[in-house]
Protein backbone atom coordinates (compact mmCIF):
# COMPACT_ATOMS: atom_id res chain seq x y z
CA UNK A 1 0.00 0.00 0.00
CA UNK A 2 1.25 3.31 -0.62
CA UNK A 3 2.41 6.18 2.02
CA UNK A 4 -0.52 8.24 2.77
CA UNK A 5 0.43 11.54 3.67
CA UNK A 6 -0.94 13.50 6.49
CA UNK A 7 -2.11 16.27 3.57
CA UNK A 8 -4.00 13.70 1.88
CA UNK A 9 -6.00 11.73 4.27
CA UNK A 10 -9.24 11.95 4.47
CA UNK A 11 -11.64 12.92 7.60
CA UNK A 12 -14.77 10.92 8.38
CA UNK A 13 -17.85 12.92 9.81
CA UNK A 14 -20.41 11.33 11.74
CA UNK A 15 -23.48 13.46 12.23
CA UNK A 16 -25.94 12.15 14.85
CA UNK A 17 -29.02 13.60 16.67
CA UNK A 18 -28.05 14.05 20.09
CA UNK A 19 -31.71 13.84 21.09
CA UNK A 20 -32.12 10.19 19.76
CA UNK A 21 -29.35 9.48 21.63
CA UNK A 22 -27.36 8.01 19.15
CA UNK A 23 -23.99 9.62 20.18
CA UNK A 24 -22.81 6.20 22.04
CA UNK A 25 -23.75 4.88 18.52
CA UNK A 26 -21.62 7.29 16.55
CA UNK A 27 -18.64 7.01 19.16
CA UNK A 28 -18.89 3.24 18.85
CA UNK A 29 -18.36 3.56 14.93
CA UNK A 30 -15.78 6.05 15.34
CA UNK A 31 -14.02 3.47 17.63
CA UNK A 32 -14.65 0.75 14.75
CA UNK A 33 -13.59 3.33 12.09
CA UNK A 34 -9.90 4.40 13.71
CA UNK A 35 -9.15 1.03 14.85
CA UNK A 36 -9.46 -0.15 11.39
CA UNK A 37 -8.09 3.06 9.36
CA UNK A 38 -5.51 3.89 12.64
CA UNK A 39 -2.63 5.08 9.56
CA UNK A 40 -4.94 6.03 6.90
CA UNK A 41 -7.59 8.27 8.71
CA UNK A 42 -6.80 12.09 9.14
CA UNK A 43 -9.27 11.71 12.12
CA UNK A 44 -13.14 11.23 12.61
CA UNK A 45 -15.52 14.51 13.04
CA UNK A 46 -18.63 13.54 15.66
CA UNK A 47 -20.98 15.88 14.72
CA UNK A 48 -24.04 16.89 16.60
CA UNK A 49 -27.01 17.15 14.18
CA UNK A 50 -29.44 20.37 14.58
CA UNK A 51 -31.93 17.88 12.32
CA UNK A 52 -33.86 15.37 14.40
CA UNK A 53 -33.15 11.60 13.73
CA UNK A 54 -29.99 12.60 11.52
CA UNK A 55 -27.38 10.01 11.28
CA UNK A 56 -25.12 10.41 8.23
CA UNK A 57 -21.72 9.31 7.51
CA UNK A 58 -19.30 11.65 4.94
CA UNK A 59 -15.96 10.86 3.73
CA UNK A 60 -14.13 14.13 3.15
CA UNK A 61 -17.41 15.60 2.59
CA UNK A 62 -18.76 13.22 0.20
CA UNK A 63 -21.70 11.61 2.31
CA UNK A 64 -21.80 7.75 1.72
CA UNK A 65 -24.51 6.92 4.47
CA UNK A 66 -27.95 8.41 5.36
CA UNK A 67 -29.95 6.77 8.00
CA UNK A 68 -32.91 8.50 6.51
CA UNK A 69 -32.39 7.90 2.74
CA UNK A 70 -31.50 3.70 4.12
CA UNK A 71 -34.48 3.59 6.31
CA UNK A 72 -32.12 1.72 8.60
CA UNK A 73 -29.05 2.15 10.45
CA UNK A 74 -25.67 1.48 9.00
CA UNK A 75 -23.56 -2.08 9.57
CA UNK A 76 -19.90 -1.76 11.07
CA UNK A 77 -18.30 -4.23 7.86
CA UNK A 78 -20.25 -1.79 5.23
CA UNK A 79 -19.25 1.30 6.80
CA UNK A 80 -15.75 -0.01 6.55
CA UNK A 81 -15.92 -0.56 2.93
CA UNK A 82 -17.87 2.29 2.41
CA UNK A 83 -15.02 4.40 4.35
CA UNK A 84 -12.33 2.09 2.38
CA UNK A 85 -13.33 2.50 -1.31
CA UNK A 86 -13.14 7.00 -0.51
CA UNK A 87 -10.23 7.12 2.03
CA UNK A 88 -8.03 4.19 0.38
CA UNK A 89 -9.08 1.96 -2.09
CA UNK A 90 -6.24 -0.76 -2.09
CA UNK A 91 -6.83 -1.69 1.51
CA UNK A 92 -8.13 -5.09 2.05
CA UNK A 93 -10.45 -5.39 5.38
CA UNK A 94 -10.19 -9.18 5.33
CA UNK A 95 -12.93 -11.02 6.48
CA UNK A 96 -15.18 -7.62 6.27
CA UNK A 97 -14.93 -8.04 2.70
CA UNK A 98 -16.88 -10.75 2.12
CA UNK A 99 -20.25 -9.77 1.60
CA UNK B 1 -27.42 31.48 27.96
CA UNK B 2 -27.32 32.86 24.92
CA UNK B 3 -27.84 30.92 22.06
CA UNK B 4 -25.01 29.84 19.89
CA UNK B 5 -25.81 29.10 16.29
CA UNK B 6 -24.21 26.24 14.36
CA UNK B 7 -21.67 28.78 12.34
CA UNK B 8 -20.28 30.12 15.70
CA UNK B 9 -19.56 26.54 17.68
CA UNK B 10 -16.31 25.46 18.32
CA UNK B 11 -15.14 22.10 17.07
CA UNK B 12 -13.27 20.09 20.00
CA UNK B 13 -9.76 18.30 18.60
CA UNK B 14 -8.40 15.62 20.71
CA UNK B 15 -5.24 14.52 19.13
CA UNK B 16 -3.61 10.86 20.54
CA UNK B 17 -1.41 8.67 19.78
CA UNK B 18 -2.79 5.52 18.29
CA UNK B 19 0.51 3.35 19.19
CA UNK B 20 0.42 4.20 22.57
CA UNK B 21 -3.56 2.60 22.99
CA UNK B 22 -5.00 6.11 23.65
CA UNK B 23 -7.79 5.77 21.44
CA UNK B 24 -10.11 4.61 23.78
CA UNK B 25 -9.28 7.35 26.55
CA UNK B 26 -10.02 10.17 23.16
CA UNK B 27 -13.07 8.49 22.49
CA UNK B 28 -14.59 8.81 25.90
CA UNK B 29 -13.25 12.20 26.63
CA UNK B 30 -14.81 12.73 23.21
CA UNK B 31 -18.10 11.47 25.03
CA UNK B 32 -18.22 13.22 27.94
CA UNK B 33 -17.82 16.49 26.23
CA UNK B 34 -20.41 15.78 23.53
CA UNK B 35 -22.81 15.03 26.89
CA UNK B 36 -22.08 18.04 28.44
CA UNK B 37 -22.19 20.26 25.14
CA UNK B 38 -24.45 18.91 23.30
CA UNK B 39 -26.14 22.13 22.54
CA UNK B 40 -22.87 24.03 22.40
CA UNK B 41 -20.38 22.21 20.38
CA UNK B 42 -19.97 21.89 16.57
CA UNK B 43 -18.09 18.50 17.11
CA UNK B 44 -15.32 16.45 18.33
CA UNK B 45 -12.74 15.36 15.89
CA UNK B 46 -10.53 12.71 16.88
CA UNK B 47 -7.20 12.54 14.96
CA UNK B 48 -4.24 9.77 15.27
CA UNK B 49 -1.17 11.87 15.78
CA UNK B 50 1.40 11.48 13.55
CA UNK B 51 4.13 11.72 16.98
CA UNK B 52 4.38 8.74 19.39
CA UNK B 53 3.01 10.20 22.90
CA UNK B 54 0.93 12.75 21.81
CA UNK B 55 -2.10 13.56 23.45
CA UNK B 56 -3.36 16.94 23.27
CA UNK B 57 -6.83 18.56 23.28
CA UNK B 58 -7.49 21.74 21.75
CA UNK B 59 -10.46 24.52 21.09
CA UNK B 60 -11.34 25.69 17.87
CA UNK B 61 -7.48 25.90 17.04
CA UNK B 62 -6.36 26.74 20.17
CA UNK B 63 -4.08 23.94 22.60
CA UNK B 64 -5.81 24.00 25.87
CA UNK B 65 -3.75 21.09 27.19
CA UNK B 66 -0.52 18.83 26.24
CA UNK B 67 0.41 15.45 27.78
CA UNK B 68 4.05 16.24 27.30
CA UNK B 69 4.05 19.60 28.86
CA UNK B 70 1.71 18.56 31.94
CA UNK B 71 3.85 15.77 32.67
CA UNK B 72 0.08 13.37 32.87
CA UNK B 73 -3.15 13.17 31.29
CA UNK B 74 -5.92 15.53 31.97
CA UNK B 75 -8.64 14.75 34.35
CA UNK B 76 -12.40 15.23 32.85
CA UNK B 77 -13.93 17.93 35.07
CA UNK B 78 -10.13 20.16 34.12
CA UNK B 79 -11.24 19.42 30.14
CA UNK B 80 -14.85 20.56 30.37
CA UNK B 81 -13.34 23.76 32.17
CA UNK B 82 -11.23 24.22 29.64
CA UNK B 83 -13.44 23.64 26.61
CA UNK B 84 -16.10 25.85 28.77
CA UNK B 85 -13.37 28.66 29.15
CA UNK B 86 -13.09 28.85 25.14
CA UNK B 87 -16.60 27.30 23.81
CA UNK B 88 -19.31 29.08 26.01
CA UNK B 89 -17.85 30.97 28.98
CA UNK B 90 -21.24 31.62 30.56
CA UNK B 91 -22.43 28.22 31.02
CA UNK B 92 -22.32 26.36 34.53
CA UNK B 93 -20.67 23.12 34.96
CA UNK B 94 -22.48 22.44 38.22
CA UNK B 95 -20.26 19.96 40.56
CA UNK B 96 -17.74 20.31 38.11
CA UNK B 97 -17.16 23.97 38.67
CA UNK B 98 -16.17 23.13 42.33
CA UNK B 99 -11.58 23.17 42.40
Amino acid sequence: MAYISSMTKQVVTIEYCPKCGWLLRAAYIAQELLTTFQEELGGVLLKPAEISGRFTVSVGGQEVFDRKREGRFPETKEIKQLVRDIACPDKSLGHSDKP
